[in-house]
């Protein structure tokens, strides 16, 4: 399943300052960011691999993309999928899914699911075993239509 | 709190291979692993930091540490805080914390406890403004014991 007509999804970029720190909004607290620094996580971004054992594939370690409207170029969604190299599953990679946030102008016409099979897409492309990520109890049942099931509990911790 | 008396606390090494697979198997499926594989892994994650936009200290992208039994030199623990560098929190820090596990003979005496304390003391001297985890219902108890709460629900997808 493709993206509908009049969108097109890719990497974010140092340009989309505004639009994604405005997009994330929506989700929690962004803060006062200065350009430059957003311009050097995005580098640091683009640059952070994950060690191959198979020596097959360029995996990114961070994979945030953007949904945008073709016709305005407006950021309409942004999220995150970072891979994580571990010991178990055969020195398996986790996906860890990041940071959703649907413009609200653009809420109600399924892009949330269409990034989220984008983000999923990416991980098993990568070799993923499995992808996880945590939400509200009120996004199980969108999680769930996007093939994603119950698997446990988040905890956190906080200063 | 620190650890008590005839145990020590250190990084992974390449040494760890046997001890640190035979742990980890009380988690989950770890699978046949060459020791190359695991000496490579082990170099990858001692290389891989997180890029600070404070510039003032070295943040490791991966904190695999054991809980050594000084009299024995065996492993009696193990566990991971992964660093993930955000946009949200004025380019936040985020800990998550993975593949804990207390070898079968060392259960029972805090030992788990000491060692997300550990964990969590690392992500904080990162300056991470929030630790995370997924666990099982039935491990909820214990995680609220190590200063930890509820946060949301985990949800996964597998091949």
């Amino acid at each position: 399943m493709g993206l509908p007509d009049g969108f097109y999804v890719r990497r974010i970029e140092e340009k989309d300052f505004e639009q994604v720190t405005e997009t994330l909004k929506v989700l929690t607290t962004v803060g006062t960011i200065a350009p430059e620094s957003f311009g050097k996580l995005i580098k640091y971004w683009n640059e952070a691999t994950v060690w191959d054992d198979n020596n097959d594939k360029k995996i990114m370690q961070y994979n945030a993309i953007v949904i945008v409207d073709k016709h305005t170029e407006k950021i309409a969604a942004t999220g995150n999928i970072f891979i994580e190299k571990k010991i178990i599953h055969e020195l398996g990679l986790c996906g860890h899914i990041e940071d959703i946030a649907v413009n609200s102008k653009y809420q109600g016409q399924g892009l949330g699911k269409l990034l989220i099979d984008e983000l999923v897409t990416i991980g098993y492309g990568y070799g993923c075993y499995k992808i996880i990520l945590d939400c509200d109890e009120k996004n199980v049942k969108f999680y769930e239509k996007c093939g994603f099931s119950n698997a446990g509990v988040e905890m956190q911790i906080r200063k």
